[in-house]
């Protein structure tokens, strides 16, 4: 249930940062997500072996909204170098837009996963009064998940009652930005995103730092599943 | 008042691409655009030194939609490596959100460019509901320019009324998306981006054609303002 972001420090060399913590925790999470600052500093041509028989998530968290041609191209070229799930907002509408995306993404077999909803403030001013929305179009493209911040368990509650077991939730916000270990798990959350609390350690120490974050999920979800 | 968008066909090798139709058209054109699947696949390290002496805009169209300290973080690299202008979605909301990327716009000298519209269909499903707020947004941040698409020309007469001169208009969707070189600026558009009618042809055509397209805005100008 954990899936670690790896977002390297600014002014780190991004390559050999991702690269050994990768190795170090692929057997024991559940996946990995690359955000835009790596990727956009790097490309994506490095990572072409990265994911190589890795069997878990590799998801490319661009926060995709451009109109649906872009989004597919781009989605197309990150699937070519072993990312086998991809983020893109619900915002852009699906006209035209997520549309298109899902269609590819079926087509190249790459897990869609929608925001809808943002683990910063300015969320509510205007994401958060789609939620009903998103969530819909999320149904409606046969997208594999959606995002919802940890931050805010009330929100996974509601998505987690409105879309049953058919869709996947993936929250980030555990650690540095304010939610504990297991709390998006107990409110339905199928996932839980670390980044900094694992990563941002001497690499000898990350594998520990996961395994204590693993347990304090289970110990969680013990106490909250009673 | 010409933008070209400099997105090189799938399958195409950017970097030599993109340098050579930047090289014969800088000196005719108002400022380059360029978008997301060109940085995701070769990063930005080798645009380093492509607007090196470059007056014009160099404007990099991610349409980011992430939380603040991402997307801040991103529009300074972009900016250590030539461009000096950023495209984001006003959708993401202010508090922590536009606010935090807006902060290091105006520190680092990055003109910021918010997207208030899109051209494709799903726009009207959730961002043009919103188009009033979020050219409030662009004028409490002190936003540079704003996005909404030559395609629907009513809109950008619309957003014009609401900020008068203050706010630069950036519009998409002239040549192959379907608007007719002028029509924006007609409307109210500072600007008109044009990509594929201009770069995908063989590139000893490349500034012919751009002439020729800067030749039907004018045109079109004269008719308009009578």
């Amino acid at each position: 249930m954990l899936i670690v972001a790896l977002d390297p420090p600014i002014n780190v060399g991004s390559e050999k940062w991702v690269t050994e913590r990768y190795k170090v925790l692929r057997d024991i999470v559940k996946g990995f997500k690359i955000g835009l600052p790596a990727i956009v500093k790097y490309g994506i041509n490095w990572l072409n072996n990265l994911f190589k028989d890795y069997d878990g998530l590799s998801i490319a968290d661009l926060k995709l909204a451009d109109i649906g041609d872009i989004m597919a191209l781009t989605a197309t070229m990150l699937r070519n170098v072993g990312f086998n799930a991809v983020i893109a907002h619900a915002f852009v509408g699906y006209e035209k837009g997520i549309e298109v995306l899902a269609k590819v993404c079926e087509k190249e077999g790459i897990k869609l996963i929608l925001v809808v909803s943002m683990s910063h403030e300015g969320s509510k001013e205007f994401i958060d009064r789609h939620i009903d929305e998103f969530v819909d179009t999320a149904e409606r493209v046969g997208s594999w998940g959606v995002v919802a911040p940890a931050t805010r368990p009330n929100v996974i509650q509601y998505i987690r009652s409105k879309v049953g077991s058919k869709i996947k939730i993936i929250s980030p916000g555990v650690g540095v930005q304010g939610a504990e270990p297991g709390a998006a798990l107990c409110a339905g959350a199928d996932y839980e995103i670390v980044g900094r609390a694992i990563t941002y350690s001497d690499l000898e120490k990350v594998r520990e730092l996961a395994h204590g974050l693993l347990e304090s999920q289970k110990k969680r979800l013990l106490l909250c599943r009673g």
